[in-house]
């Protein structure tokens, strides 16, 4: 049986805020999980400050290495907003206003409303796009593979509905899970043979601590739904050779 | 008067949980703030697959980049606990066991329990030591300047207490914030002014949508406090100049 290639995807944060601790990133699990439903595996993050030199080389090294390249945040109106001017010099474009985001301002500003500092916010590495923003309105902006979205989690949720079935996907990883409430290093012999019997799927494990019970999750992935089952059977029985309780699915909260 | 020179940290985040969206990352920003404390400025996050290859590049990568360089996670006793032969592999250097980690372990488990699975946790790349870790006694690994750590939130915390006052850190970054409540684009000019007035200072522009008011949390940061208060006024001056309502501090939740 032939398997889809995979599809894969890059992510740049770009964030002091999040460098320095002050903001919690709530975007990768998001984005992650929104790539995997659209059959693109989320290959690498990198968060980087709000610099050109370090947004440009994140971007062209994750453009290059994968399918698609995103960027969060840095697309608003103020003086450290500068993704847009760091893609454009890191793609060797200039950066131009786009004529329907400026209408799209006008309309909402009013024509005396729209200053200079407000009409950066159309601005796009030449021969941009429009990224559709269903919700909220708030357009933003991708240039050949790179997909420039807001930061603010909220905005950056509607531009991806605005994405949705626009990228060239692979089928989407699936996955099993088992949870075994026994500490994992005793499992933990079992599994690399289980996991070198089965080089077609890939079982990782999460060890928690958690309501006083030591357990780890043990999750199968692969893009075949078809080979995960037969893997969590085997799972559970070398769980029960050890007489450790184990259920199907994660642990709960 | 002579500022103290920046210290540097990367992180390399080693996660396949975490770019498939399933685990949503806690340590990013606990780092970051404790780095802080430390007086030492976290430059740039990469978040890899549990891949010898992509680990071994992001760690010589930043490594070198940064005065430190830490990793989270990969550092269990399963097959998929690859951090320690990948830093090795990434430095050039044998893994070992180290003797006081394995007296550790034989004194949990006694002989008898100290299986290969178990032994694995006492692997350092050669000539690494132990991080001491005061909450819950399970080490972590550092060779040279790169720090591996747990990846399990309170075990990664309780690592970071045994390496307190360890790193040469310079002062730490200050900061302090204006939440100004109106659209940050009639605040986008008179900022940029400021900025350029204040080179000595990095001003951020974080807006909020929150509890149906729109407003920017305005953060001025300096490694050196007496500069920031200054700014601070400034800003809140632009802000009454356009009859904005502001106040001290971050926005409430």
């Amino acid at each position: 049986m032939s398997k889809p290639q995979s599809v894969t995807a890059g992510l740049v944060v770009i964030g002091d805020e999040i460098l320095s601790g002050r903001t919690q990133d709530a975007n990768v699990a998001y984005l992650a999980k929104w790539l995997n439903e659209e059959g693109v595996i989320l290959k690498e993050v990198r968060i980087v400050a709000d610099n050109p030199a370090a947004i440009g080389e994140a971007v062209n090294t994750l453009r290059d290495r994968c399918d698609y390249c995103f960027t969060t945040g840095g697309i608003g109106p103020t003086h450290d907003d500068i993704t847009v001017d760091a893609v454009a010099a890191a793609l060797g474009v200039a950066v131009m206003y786009h004529d329907e985001a400026l209408q799209m301002l006008r309309k909402y500003y009013g024509e005396e409303g729209l200053t200079e500092a407000r009409k950066r916010m159309a601005r796009v590495p030449e021969g941009g796009d429009l990224i559709k923003n269903p919700m909220s309105g708030a357009p933003g902006v991708s240039k050949g593979n790179v997909y420039m979205l807001a930061g603010i989690p909220g905005i950056m949720r509607g531009m991806l509905e605005g994405l949705r079935g626009v990228l060239a996907g692979a089928a989407p990883m699936q996955s099993g899970t088992v949870t075994v409430f026994s500490p994992e290093s005793e499992m933990a012999e079992r599994l690399e043979q289980i996991q070198s019997a089965h080089p077609e799927v890939s079982i990782g494990s999460y060890p928690f601590f958690r309501q006083g019970r030591i357990g780890a999750a043990l999750l199968v992935r692969s893009i075949d739904a078809a080979e995960i089952p037969p893997v969590l059977a085997e799972i559970k029985e070398a769980a029960q050779a050890i007489g450790a309780e184990c259920m199907d699915g994660e642990p709960q909260e």
